[in-house]
This record gives structure tokens, sequence and C-alpha cells, in this order.
């Protein structure tokens, strides 16, 4: 059985905070292991990256066969249907509308004293895109990395992806191709990002790395921030339903369903004002978990890390959502918008009864790589930001540099810092 | 002597990636000792972080004085003279007013199936700002943290600044009082860093965590990393300017030795089309040094990290400029606007013989956190963005559903997801 609250209860307070702290990912700690990976990637190259991906991945790779061939890609690709090309086509077409419209726009003005401002975006010049393989395998992350990078106008991507056994799921390269990536490595784990960051002879090094991975892809994202850029580190997944009297306990139970059926630790929480629905939904996940072909994965994740809250009124809900700050989050009421502004913290809203969170991690056009583990707190989900960056201009003229030189020079005063002083009093006309 | 380069030598470009190589912080490995920093932060609250705030900082403080009490702050604004207070104000407003400018609009849509698509942006609940003491202490560091967070809508900031030896710049706590900040702890180093992040009795734990520090910082910030959000790790400030024969040498030479004064691994580098301008820009710098009162740690800076390169054109410098990803660019020309769409990585743009980089540490309005080593690859400088976050918002009509449903259970099929399909396809009408 699911955790059940309700906000009612006295010891309300303490059984949610639990919640909220409850550790859903064991906290190996791997850090040396990935320090020394780094390392070994660092000092032997290739070499280095083939052998560890034959000893973690069981691949047989040697440095000359760490990237896919453009024959390998093309023959896998063919290998995938036509309709899933065709819905991976749909999917990467909504997805490139959407962030299309993401573009940040330059802004460079000339203040009253005639100071020239401005902020001018560029986009990163390569990216490392991470693409776990193996159990977790999702062409649509292909999709969700790959096309806000190119809307920005990163020119080179570098996919890499690791091939446990030698085996990848076509739909990966198949997705690749429609993305137009054409650089992939068969490597994964910290050897990987390790090759990524820092450059080896056969792997140009990158800007960037995004994209979600395991314990030892998180620990190598964090030692490798700052030698280049990383956009998150991904942690279980979650969802938060938001639901009345109104919603349908079958899609609510189905909605709570497809987010436990990720397993490693993913979260699926109820919060309702309808005490009815809370049981009746219980009962749908019952039933419907019978007929899932993941029921073992789904069941014991709902049982294990699953809630089901009751609470007094739709406001109070938005005050638990806000301090859940789930990756995701359904409002399954009539009018989802009125709930809208009262919650903060969100990696994104699905709106109504008919927005379950899967056609957003598909075709929906918004991006599936969001905050997870309450870090809707203070993050974004990725988007086409997340590959560009912002230069700050700044333009005096010589008068407006004279307006501005006697603060200037009393904060440097201030700072001890006489050299920055001096090099705007040199400028004027004595 | 500073290195000197020429672009048309053979050896060039082995030597300039030397000189891009080169480390100018000692990278002692700090990050066991934070480790277990944060742990006993966690551990024991208050009572470790004045433990450790007394070790390091020579301070003698309680867990009941870790705070700057409202006289306290009061007493020592006061004690800072009009001129500089009224210098700040200055400081403060023109930052305020282009910060307003960068505050992000939300945008909702319709597309043609009747999709709902958006963004949403909303502001972190609560800051915490790292404010350095001793050596390098910055009033206008204050602001140009606090200012951003204020105008992206943050309720709560929270400022630590370490007091060593029992002692802090007044001006400190004036820019914190016309910011608006009353939250400030007189801590500093890894234990401010984890009381921020996980919380004390007395000190409540943030959203975000911003602002530079020594490597002790650093390392704790990246450790709390995913528990709150950072803003960058901070290196060595850098300046590269690019001048040709339009430049006055001893403004250039000024605006190096401003930045060679920070110390600490700073950098300034001079890429120049005009052999005539290096030399007498090198003739000056020392010309001026001698006048400098720190000029032992700018000659140092100068002669351990500095650089003169010459180059056959403007364009080639840019090139350099992009390999460089400076923190910040001046561009000592006529016609710096002509150069600007060519440099693509840089913190900040200078523009023009008016325009000293100092002035953008203070009174020009943009913001002087600014992405160091080479960052400007793929980070910015700190901004509102950095204080909010995007939500995104999604909601399908049953018919725009119904459009999207077989792309969706296609692509969850493939992902052998099929609790995800379901959810979709339950909601159709059959």
């Amino acid at each position: 059985m699911p955790l059940r609250l309700d906000s009612a209860q006295s010891d309300f307070e303490p059984r949610f905070s639990d919640l909220l702290g409850a550790k859903r990912e064991s906290s190996k700690d791997v850090n040396d292991t990935v320090a020394s990976i780094i390392s070994d990637v660092r000092a032997r190259g290739d070499a280095a990256v083939a052998e560890l991906t034959n000893r973690f991945d069981r691949a047989d790779v040697t440095p000359s066969t760490l990237a896919f061939s453009a024959d390998e890609i093309a023959e896998a690709a063919a290998q995938v249907p036509d309709h899933v090309r065709a819905a991976l086509q749909t999917a990467h077409d909504r997805i490139k509308a959407h962030h299309q419209k993401q573009k940040p726009e330059d802004h460079i003005y000339t203040d009253t004293l005639g100071v020239t401002l401005g902020s001018r975006w560029t986009a990163v010049d390569a990216v490392g895109i991470y693409v776990p393989g193996g159990l977790a395998s999702y062409p649509s992350s292909v999709l969700m990395n790959a096309v806000p990078a190119h809307v920005a106008g990163v020119s080179r991507i570098a996919m890499v992806v690791p091939t446990p056994n030698g085996e990848i799921n076509p739909a990966i390269l198949a997705a690749a191709q429609i993305a137009g990536i054409t650089e992939i490595y068969r490597i994964g784990g910290a050897q990987a990002v390790a090759a990524l960051a820092y450059g080896t002879k056969g792997i140009a090094r990158v800007d960037k790395i995004t994209g979600p991975g395991n314990a030892y892809v998180a620990a190598a994202k964090r030692q490798v921030f700052g030698q280049v850029g990383i956009d998150m580190i991904a942690g279980p997944s979650e969802v938060l339903v938001i639901a009345d009297s109104s919603a349908n306990p079958a899609w609510v139970a189905a909605d709570l369903i497809a987010q436990a059926e990720h397993g490693a630790g993913a979260q699926s929480i109820l919060v309702t004002t309808d005490t009815t629905l809370a049981d009746s939904v219980a009962a749908e996940v019952d039933r419907q978990l019978a007929l899932l072909p993941k029921q073992t994965i789904a069941r014991e994740g709902w049982e294990e890390f699953g809630a089901i809250i009751t609470v007094s009124s739709l406001e109070e809900a938005a005050e638990l959502a806000n301090r859940i700050a789930s990756e995701h989050v359904e409002i399954a009421t009539d009018d989802p918008q009125a709930l809208v502004p009262k919650i903060r913290h969100a990696g994104a809203l699905f709106l109504g009864h008919h927005t379950p969170e899967a056609i957003g991690d598909y075709v929906g056009g918004s991006n599936h790589v969001l905050p997870t583990a309450r870090s809707a707190r203070f993050a974004s989900g990725l988007g086409v930001l997340d590959f560009m960056k912002r230069t700050s201009l700044l333009g005096c003229t010589p008068s407006s540099l004279a307006a501005l030189a006697e603060p200037a020079v009393t904060i440097a005063g201030v700072e001890d810092l006489d050299g920055h002083g001096r090099s705007i009093s040199i400028r004027l006309n004595r």
C-alpha cells in the first residue's frame, strides 16, 4: 500500500516532511571511482575509453571503433518500422516548433547618459549529449536534447550512448538520424563524460554536456563542471497529480502507474480534495497494475514511494505542490487555469483531464528533461537557453564616462583597488 | 616580462595553446575537507558553524551571534562616508535599471491542433549570497548579487560574509542596507555554504547560492549542487584587450594593470594589430606600475600571467578572443561595433576607447559576476534569469489528444513503457 495522508490529521506535518525528505536513490559514493576514471581517460585517452567500455559494458570496442560509422547508423535506422519513424518525426517536428519560440532576442539600448548597454545571445559551439542505453533506452530523449541544441544554433553535437553487450535500440539511432546527429560514440558512464569534457585523439572535447545517466554519470558531470557546462544532476522521475471530484479515477490511476513503471525510485503522488476519488484511484491502480507488462516494477515503486494525500481545498493542494516542487504536476480539474498561478514550483504543468503526462514525454512539443528531486525550486527544464549564453555589452562615450567616473572611482577606493580607479581617471580630460 | 607572442611566428600555435592551458590557480584538493565540514554542519548545525568560524576566521561567535543584528548593520553602515554611500546608491540604481530589462516574459499559446503550450517564469523563493570578506572585500559584489535577485522577485535573500579577526568593511553592510538585505550572517567558507544549503536552527535553508569565494567555497558549492542551485564556479579574473593603432597606450596599460592588481591568478592579455602599440603599452605598464599602491601584486600577476600578442588583423584578434573566451573583452578601436559580431565567446564586451572594464565593475549597470576560466564558452554572467526558473505548460483538448495519441503510443511502445501508452489510450473514446 502506498502512503495515505490527510492534511487534517494531527500528525500530518511530520509525516509529510518525512515524505519530502525520503531518499529514493541509493547514495553509494562513487566519487573516488569516477575521479580515477576521469584521470585515466585524461592520461590515456581513447585506449582508456575503449578498455573501460569493454569492462563495464561487456562490449568489444577498440579506439578505432568507438564511433558508429555512417553505414552502421543508416543500417540500424533502416531496421526501424515506418510507423515508428513517422512517430519520431512527428515528435521531432513538434519539439522543434515549440523550442523555436524559446529563442531569446538580443537587447541593446542607450540610456539617458549615453551609455550603451545590452545583452547578446550566442550559441555554444559544441555540445555532448548523453543518451542512456540498456535498461532505460529512450529515443525520445535523443530528440529532447538534440532539438533545442540545433534550434539554439549549436554547430556540433556529439552523442554518446552505451551499448551493453554491444546492443543498441535501433530507434535511438533513427532518432539521431532524424535530429541530424552524425557524430555518435558507443560509450557511456564516467568514461564517456570524461572523453567529452577533456577530449581524446578520436573525440574532440565539447563545451557543454547534457542528458541524464546513472550515478556514475551524475558524479562525473559534477566533477567536470567548470571544465564544461552541464545541464543538471538528474534524479528519479516523479509526478504529482492534483485532482478534485471532477477527475476520472481510471485516468488518474493510469498516470500514477505510468510514472511508477520507470522504477529506480520513481514517485507518484496524488493530492485530492475528494476522499471518494482517493479510494477509487487506489482501487483502480491495483486493477490496472494487474494488466501491466511491467507490473512488478510499477507495483514496487507505487507501494514504496507512492502517496495519496487528501486535502481540504485546491489551494491547500497548491501549497503542498509548491513544497514538493515536483518534476511533473498534473492538474486534473475542470478549470486547471485557475490553479496555475498558485503553483510556483514545478518542472512542467499538465492542464486538465485530457493531458496525461506521457503526452509531454513524446509529442506535446515541450521538453521532457525536467528538474527532479525538488530542484524545480531553482531549476528549469532543458530548453534553448541551455545551449546559448549571454554576453553583456557596455559602451561609454567620453561624456557618459565623465558622468560616471566619480562614483566608480569612489567605490574602487573603498575596495582598495586603485588601479581600477586609475583606469577611469586616466581617461578624463584634465 | 609578460609573454610576447606574434601570430606570424612558426611556433605560435603551441605557445598560444600553452597560454590557454596554463593553470592560474593552485589545485589543492580540498574536497575531503569540505565534505567533512558539510557533514559536520548537517549533524551539529549552528554549534558546528560557530566552531568552524572561530577556528578558520579567528573570530569569536556563538550560535546566537552568527547573525548581524539590525543595530550592528545600522551602526556599521552609519560609519560609511556620505560620498561612498551616494556612490553605492548610484551603482545600485543603475544595476537595477539595467537588470529590470532582463525580466523574461511568459509566453503561452495554442497551436493549430488546439494544444496549449507555454513557458511561465517564477522567482526562486530564497537565495543565499556569498560575499567574500578579508583580502578581497567588495561592496559592489553585494549589489551585483542582490539586485538581480530582487528584480527577479526573490522574497528572501540571506547574505553570508566572513569576518576574519572579527573585522568587516563597513561599506559591505552599507551596500547590503542599500540593497534591502536584512538577514546577514558573519560566516564564510564551506561552513557557510553548508548552512545555507541544508539549513540549521538559526539559518533557514535557501534554494540557490550565488557569489564567488575561495577554493573551499567553490568545492562546497560543487558538492551541494543539486540540494540547491548554484551560479557558477568562479575562477581568477581576466581581461583581454583588443587594440589597434587608434588605441591610447596609457589607457590600455591602465586597464591591464587594473586586472592584474586583483592578484590570485588574475590575467591580462593584450592582442593588437600594431607592434608599435604593443611596445608602448609594455613600457606604459612598467611606468604606471611604479606608481601603484598594489604594485607588487600587480607586477607579479602581469609578469607571470600577462601576455601581449601581435596579430595581422582584427579578424584574427577576434578568432583568438573566441579561443580565449575571456571574462572581459575590451575592444579598443574606433569602430568597436564592427568587431562585436565576430566575438562569440566573452563574458562581457567593453566597447571603444572610453569604456574601461572597471566602469562595468561598478556603475555601468551590467553585472560584474561573469564567467571565468574560459567558461564563457558555455556560461553567462549573473542576471535576473539566474534567480528565476521556467515551468512549461501543456494542455490538450480531447481532439488534440486524439490527434497526438498514435505517435505517442508508438514511441511508448518502442521505449518499453506500456503504462505510458495506456495513460493516453485510456482517455480515447472507444
